[in-house]
């Protein structure tokens, strides 16, 4: 089960104004399973996302790219569960294509004002034909308050769905957030077999929607990892429809802009923890804190370098303080001139090294106390200059190699 | 068990001349297991090493690149199991020197002229007092016919030990060439908790023996991966006695060093897949080949992109032919202008995708019959140089996870 995440009621799920979502069973891999989701957007909203740098990205995330390159008014987004549509060349583009373009003619809009998204198998023909035949159904189901389907609907390894929604007041505005995000293997930056879609009715310029997608992803989505593997259709979008009875935000130096762009990097953080607590097989929960880094890029380093090691993992999974794995994987995350005498090693609140070797004052039964909670922080301080990166991580158990190795079958 | 390896016997291993192997049960860890080795060298013999680039390297690491960077005639190599030494500071390198200089008083020789090992927990102290009490036992049993007695007691959690000899013939003189290895986990370059040391009684330079260790490194012990993490502790060395009947090699462009160094690199990279074979948890064996790319560094970043993934690990644990995960590594291995229509996939010998989708030609159960053998080769064509890189692998199974997180308990 997920460490520490109860997953959101329909009622705790606020619609956001402009915003309305249909949900249909569509069969693309399991029958009587929801698999199907169009967000259907009223004029005037503005959208913009950051998706997977994977070369081998999957024909919606090119077409996704396509229309927003292009400028279009995004009036509709499909997501579609159980293909991912990757690994499948110009086929798979064509198949994008007439998924946009028969949601657009049933929505009355461009073919082009459709962003398209898959998740499952890769390398796998979609099976577009079942997805063109639930379409109706999505749009027939189209409601303000249908977030908590929603979320279950692109669900695929997931054991719950991620939903959250959030009130803040911006300018004696009161703003409504929702996001809903899916994913749980392949977990890497830059991001994962992970979407994400969160949605307000702020009213906000198009530079500072793209500014603030980006700076929400780099705090969140972008600071998970479940196994390091990058996937092919990773996506995060933030939708601002613009109907808060607000005055438009346009300087990215207001106070009006930092609470916004904080307000969704919270929205984006708590989605992108919930997939890590719902990681394939997690038992455990692990921060993994980076400080005094000459630079964010090396702090980043160190901290992936820990929170991908298969060795650190299952000594989690274990409960037990093997520090010297987590010393290890500091030492091969590639800083060239790190002086690991300076480097201090906490687990929780307990010091365990320093000197380069363990600490006088550090006992097995402090650190073994730490291992056995299910949230456990690990810190390291470099103490060579004033950066920061924090990333979120779970351990590697049983269930992992269960789950990956009985995925297709 | 390992991976279609029969361990060598005794007899299969062939003395060194001027080289002598002595070993003890020194209770370092456990009751009743070898677990001290010494090797004592003839005068003359040429002694060249390739280390770890961890950090965080371990005490021994440290003093033997010392005693080398002086120059020293190198007389003993001491190893110990058990006991990694690493993360200790300070008190772990004075550790380290009082284990040489115990030895070369046994010896009668100086302290710098002996080479420290060590394997086993990280962040421990070493137990010098029972390693100092079992070197006169070592030194007692000191017989050139001891490799395979020298091959177990440098294991840890190795299933079987790894040894092997080889006869070659250079410049009309018989040259004997044996190694042995150890390293089962913490697994990847610049090498792993591994330990490997090549003996030969052929007469090489001293440079030369340094060019052909790097040489040997590259093509062996630098090009295997088991779960991607790089230890504290990896070291590889390359002893070359001279009490073969031939002239000295010195000229790098002589067919005399071609050969010597060909057989070097070929019980190095045997003794290298031995350790995958081995690799814990390990039930398939991976060979991952790149070809076609602008230059080596890229074809390795692919190749471990795909020999380090967890999904593509557990599919082949699985047997499943899930080429999504392989194509999804080989888009994030970070060659940011691949152009991935070009790029060929075969599994064995069964081409499985092209034009960034999957071939036209490919069944899966020609995938499935490939994925259900022991021994597995994964080609990738980038097509866009002339570049090549093999590396080594095996799969990820349950017992990856039970060996790990049962390790120190």
């Amino acid at each position: 089960m997920p460490v520490n995440f109860t997953p959101a009621t329909p009622e705790q799920l606020l619609p956001v104004a402009g915003v309305a979502l249909g949900i249909a069973e569509a069969g693309i891999k399991k029958a009587d399973r929801k698999d199907l989701l169009v967000i259907k957007l009223e004029q005037g909203a503005r959208v913009a996302g950051v998706f997977t740098k994977n070369r081998f990205c999957a024909a919606p995330v090119t077409v996704c790219q396509e229309h927003l390159a292009a400028g279009n008014e995004i009036r509709a987004l499909v997501v579609n569960t159980g293909n991912a549509n990757a690994g499948t060349g110009e086929d798979g583009l064509a198949r994008t294509h007439k998924t946009c373009a028969e949601l657009s003619a049933l929505l009355g809009c461009e073919a082009g004002q459709v962003l398209p998204f898959s998740t499952g198998v890769i390398m796998e023909p979609l099976p577009v034909d079942r997805i063109v035949a639930g379409l109706p159904r999505c749009v027939a189901d189209l409601r303000p308050d249908n977030w908590h389907s929603a979320a279950q609907a692109i669900m695929t390894t997931d054991i719950v769905h991620k939903a959250l929604s959030k009130r803040v007041d911006i300018g004696g505005a009161t703003v409504t957030i929702t996001g809903i995000a899916k994913g749980s293997g392949m977990i890497h930056p830059n991001m994962a077999t992970m979407l994400g879609y969160v949605a307000t009715d702020a009213k906000v310029s198009q530079p500072l929607v793209e500014a603030a997608v980006r700076y929400a992803a780099d705090r969140s989505f972008n600071r998970i990892t479940v196994d390091g593997d990058t996937s092919t259709n990773d996506s995060f979008m933030l939708i601002a429809t613009g109907r808060a009875a607000m005055a438009e935000i346009t300087n990215p130096n207001s106070a009006e802009y930092e609470a916004f762009r904080a307000a969704v990097t919270e929205v984006a953080a708590t989605l992108a923890q919930a997939i890590v607590r719902d990681g394939e097989g997690a038992t455990k929960f692990i921060t993994v804190e980076v400080n005094g880094g000459a630079d964010g890029e090396e702090c980043a380093k160190v901290a992936y370098a820990i929170a991908r090691s298969p060795l650190v993992k299952t000594a989690f999974f274990a409960s037990d303080p093997n520090l010297g794995r987590i010393q290890a994987a500091i030492g091969y995350a590639g800083i060239e001139d790190l002086d690991v005498a300076r480097v201090k090693l906490y687990l929780g609140d307990v010091l365990v090294s320093e000197n380069g070797g363990r600490a006088a004052s550090y006992r097995e039964e402090d650190g073994q106390r730490v291992m056995k909670e299910a949230e456990i922080t690990v810190r390291v301080e470099l103490n060579r200059g004033q950066a920061s990166t924090t990333v979120w991580t779970c351990d590697f158990s049983y269930d992992y190699v269960r789950i990956n190795a009985d995925y297709r079958s």
